[in-house]
């Protein structure tokens, strides 16, 4: 049996292992680290890791980087999920990452490549009650400047109730965010602008996608997963995140939604207002403090853009797309079949059961044919 | 003092601290390789990396992986420039690759993702004489199997200089290439398919991609780096490569040209027949194989696909652009102004300069104002 001794000598060793082991660890790590930048500097030199979104101002697309350093940018990352192999082929985690949370693998390889953005990680499910209290709290207290908001959410998720989470949060908060999703079968995928109380809201209508010429049934059955595309991904990674850059830097036109058909190559674009009998009473709160500021305004004052506000009703692109819901699903997965532009179907069929999460989904008596009627009369 | 009992649990801490540092320094250590897989399964676990991509066979999106195993893939990658820290915000290279050769640092980062890839990589300037002659063997004799030409051809470049020489070789060699590019101010960008003696070939005409509100002016002067936002070149890559899939599996409709202008979300879309009086003697000399076999084949198996040929006269979007080049700047570059749709302008000037591999280029009478009043009647 071993003395305390012992036990002493062998904590003491322990120890100074993990020290060594640490220090090996962070100086492999170290290696690849270039020092933090004080300021952006728009010098064109290779050293400069800045110098070719500094350009951007110099031409007159970007007014101005309004970050102020040292922390140039802040990241709050949610996630649950595990790095597996099978990511490897569209998402930036490389094998060695395997097994490790995706915030924890994320955080690593980008604070490699930029050191001067700060990070704030959550290994959870914000579906769960008590995370995504939690959620909410770090939403509206985590922005750049202490205790204030986030400037924005991007919803990057899989599922529906993820999506319904952060809708319930941000029409709560009354928090801005931008959705983005792909079809199941890869080759379709979507953005959206969510402005609560102004555009409509996820609980406002199903989130609409370019539709695909495959059936549902094939994608439905038990233990087959979901197919991905990196291709698919990249495209609407990239327009979400150019559609952030455009919002956040105040440059070209921000769009509301913007469908990709990758089939096709087909992007329909189109913007939704607020539904009034939204089924989340928060969202029907914040339209209602829309209207009353849009009240308040001065006349002068309203000025509205209209670019991104198009609604494409014909398909003059001689595209012919076939719905990958069928009417007769779709009619008992929601109860109505919403009347859609040509080329634009539902994406994701409301589940027949109840969620868990029962405070995020509010009962209704209005049915989708009421709620589509009334988005085209706006 | 500390108990017995209480040294147990810590030494129990730290040996279980101890084995998951191990595991991931000699995860950081290790090759970081996967085994390499001799058969492409179909099989739903994490371990299997193509699970993903083969839910498409499953959904009947793609027909079949007809790849042959072991060599699922075959990549040659040709690159003169080196990794740089202004590299980082855009492309996969990693801080501590800099000063490495781009298709260096690119074979290490994909063979670590993916062991079934063969690589061969050039690192050097296929504009020069002698490395464009070792690069028209290599795309001859570098295909899959062994000694045939590659399948496809993917360009990538920045400068006139570059795509005039692939489009020599593929000119002269019948191979079918992808052009690719983003504007000097990153807000736009293109992918086209060139197939020699059917579409328009990169001498045919100017390279076409949208226009941006930007003064040209601006991006010219001296020692200015070019603006590169990795959103537009993650969407252009995104969409290039889609299309590689597209070609190369067999699914959906290949774009023949397809722009894509981040300012507003604007995707025009095209297809340009090869031009009968193109510089290029044997672009002219495809042609005229292209015209006998189609003249050859049986009036039964004449299946014209049109989808993708269908020439986007007016902008039915309701977005005004500014053409990027001014007129009389386009005037003194090429001579004459092309008559293009509204939303479509030049994107690379001819340079007035010989540029030195006077191979490339051949003289021609021919005006771009005849150039293009013949595409218009095709």
């Amino acid at each position: 049996m071993a003395t305390v001794e012992e036990l002493k000598l062998r904590v003491r060793e322990l120890e100074n292992e993990l020290i060594k082991c640490k220090q090996r660890q962070s100086a492999a790590e170290d290696a690849h680290n270039r020092p933090k930048i004080d300021q952006m500097s728009a010098e064109v030199v290779d050293s400069n890791p800045y110098s070719r979104l500094m350009a951007l101002k110099r031409m007159g697309i970007v007014d101005d980087y309004e970050f102020s350093p040292p922390s140039v940018l802040q990241l709050l990352l949610f996630d649950y999920d595990k790095v597996e192999l099978a990511n490897m082929n569209r998402l930036f985690f490389q094998p060695h990452q395997a097994g490790l949370s995706k915030v924890e693998a994320a955080e690593h390889t980008l604070r490699n490549i930029n050191p001067d953005v700060a990070f704030e990680t959550h290994n959870y499910n914000i579906t769960t009650l008590a995370n995504f209290t939690h959620f909410m709290d770090r939403i509206s207290h985590g922005g750049l400047e202490e205790g204030k908001p986030v400037d924005l959410i991007l919803s990057c998720v899989d599922n529906f109730e993820a999506r319904m989470a952060i809708n319930t949060a941000c029409n709560e908060l009354g928090q801005i965010w931008m959705e983005s999703g792909v079809s199941e079968n890869a080759v379709s995928g979507h953005i959206q602008l969510i402005i609560p109380g102004e555009t409509a809201c996820f609980a406002c209508a199903p989130p609409l996608v370019v539709a695909a010429n495959i059936d549902e049934k094939t994608l439905k059955r038990e233990g087959v997963c979901a197919a991905s595309l990196p291709t698919t991904m990249g495209v609407v990674a990239g327009l979400l995140v150019q559609n952030v850059l455009k919002y956040l830097l105040k440059f070209g036109t921000v769009s509301y939604y913007l469908g990709y058909n990758a089939m096709q190559d087909f992007f329909p674009m189109m913007a939704m207002k607020a539904n009034p009998q939204c089924n989340d009473r928060h969202c029907r709160r914040q339209q209602e403090e829309y209207k009353k500021k849009e009240a308040e305004r001065p006349k002068v004052e309203v000025v509205q853009e209209e670019e991104g506000e198009i609604v494409h009703e014909d398909n003059e692109w001689g595209i012919e797309l076939v719905s990958e819901v069928t009417d007769a699903e779709l009619q008992a997965a929601t109860g109505a079949v919403p009347d859609l532009p040509e080329g634009i179907t539902v994406a994701y069929t409301i589940p027949a059961e109840e969620t868990g999460s029962g405070e995020t989904v509010e009962e209704s008596e209005v049915s989708l044919e009421d709620l589509m009627a009334q988005m085209r009369k706006l």
